[in-house]
């Protein structure tokens, strides 16, 4: 046996993210046993029809005792459930073991692994999280090639990896990601501008138009691609931002402050060579991408 | 000859639609003669090239030339350049032509229309507005294509269309577009929702992420399709959408201060049930759709 090989995966949470992490893993050779774990049955019996998962748990305890025998724990389930799982397992698990999570925000996850991970006999935790979704979750839309040149990013507290934890980002190079560690909290501040800024404009945008015009046919008969673009996140669920909102908040504020002085700086400057420059600087924005 | 047929169609400013105009008559069979005009001898030999226009003018009075000759003249220009043509040809075209255009708002054009237009012994001006684009506009983008399956908008002032209306219509089907007649202070407000605030908004946060990031590599190292699809208009040129500024003002106004006030809301909800209502309301929205 290789030192440090991932031989046994538990995935927690097998929705969007977790099933496609089991699927990426079989299509790029991993032979071991993955097991999962979800709340909702439906999600868990979906993982295993897919192939994603080859064993399930029958509830939370067989979870936790099927974590005991896993190389390797996947928390892919919303950030305050992460931290839920991150309590509950550090009694279980122990020196030479992994748990990582996918997470959207880092600082509290991160933080919070220090006081529980780490330490002499305790296992080491990574954080994770891999920049990759669909505006709808559920195994159902799960892909083996959702992270096929994704950024997967870490905010590791510790700089030496153990060789369990090198064997695991093999594994997520082999399943197509491209890896990048960071500060966790520099993490959530640019989160904060490229994803959740972009979420909160899309649900606000959508809520707006929806209170405007309801179901007026207009609306579908004229909006074009700029519209469906700008408002496709707005079918995201609740259920996943609210955490990414009350661990995040204060970045995710001041990113939307700065918007709203910008879109007002554009309102009033219709008339304006101002507006030549807010073009010009979008421009140069674009033309960088 | 059919009463009313198309024979000869005269495009100033071939741009992308202008071009893409061309090139979809000629592709939805048309055999008559179509000629070109645009100040950029750029644009216009990339149209002649592609096969868009048979025939070029020379310079504006060539332009002016080639119009009276014309059954319909396309004013596929900005607003404003809109309007200077619409008043350089009104003592050149005479009853029995058809003037229309494609520009983005329509208030202005139309009540304009009604000084120089429709009258007695003059030709007849059909306001249009094809709800089609990309980001970058020019001759070398056009596409026989581009319209089809795209909404195509007219905001007549009159409501009994000429044999030559008809016909121009008819050829609007056959290059795939569906249309809809509204009223053109109705068409302002709503272009005003669905198409120039989701420009601003865009432009708005392309430039706040220029200002912010400048080239940090990290940027583009992270952000993923929400990023892309929000930031995406942001590369549209200030050329086009100044004269949109200019002639809906007070439409643009009031919906970047109804999603600046709607930001706020969700801004100062980011830790209340507040957030789970502005969701809720944003999935209706892209429900229905």
């Amino acid at each position: 046996m290789v030192e440090g090989a991932v031989e046994r995966v538990l995935i927690i949470g097998t929705g969007l993210i977790g099933a496609s992490t089991g699927l990426a893993l079989r299509a790029a050779g991993f032979t071991g046993r993955i097991d999962g774990w979800d709340q909702s049955s439906l999600e868990l019996r979906a993982a295993r029809e897919m192939g994603a998962v080859d064993g399930v748990a029958g509830n939370d305890w067989g979870a936790l005792e099927l974590a005991r025998q896993a190389d390797v724990i996947v928390l892919a389930v919303p950030v305050l459930a992460i931290k839920d799982w991150m309590q509950r397992l550090a009694p279980v698990v122990s020196a030479g073991q992994l748990v990582t999570d996918v997470g959207s925000t880092k600082l509290e996850i991160t933080e919070f692994a220090a006081t529980l991970y780490g330490g002499e006999g305790q296992a080491v935790f990574l954080p994770g999280h891999p920049m990759a979704g669909k505006e709808s979750g559920g195994a159902m839309l799960a892909e083996a090639g959702l992270f096929n040149g994704a950024m997967w990013l870490f905010t590791p507290a510790t700089q030496e990896p153990t060789a369990l934890e090198a064997q695991w980002r093999s594994w997520i190079g082999f399943i197509g990601a491209r890896m990048l560690d960071m500060d966790a909290k520099r993490h959530d501040e640019l989160c904060a501008w490229v994803s959740h800024l972009p979420q909160m404009l899309s649900t606000a945008l959508s809520a707006l138009l929806e209170e405007e015009f309801g179901d007026a046919p207009e609306i579908a008969a004229i909006g074009g691609r700029a519209l469906r673009e700008t408002t496709r996140l707005g079918a995201s669920p609740y259920s996943m931002w609210r955490d990414v909102a009350l661990t995040n908040t204060k970045p995710i504020a001041e990113t939307l402050l700065a918007l709203e002085q910008r879109l007002m700086h554009v309102r009033e400057n219709l008339r304006t060579p101002g507006l030549r420059e807010e073009f010009e600087q979008a421009n140069r924005f674009r033309a960088r991408r």
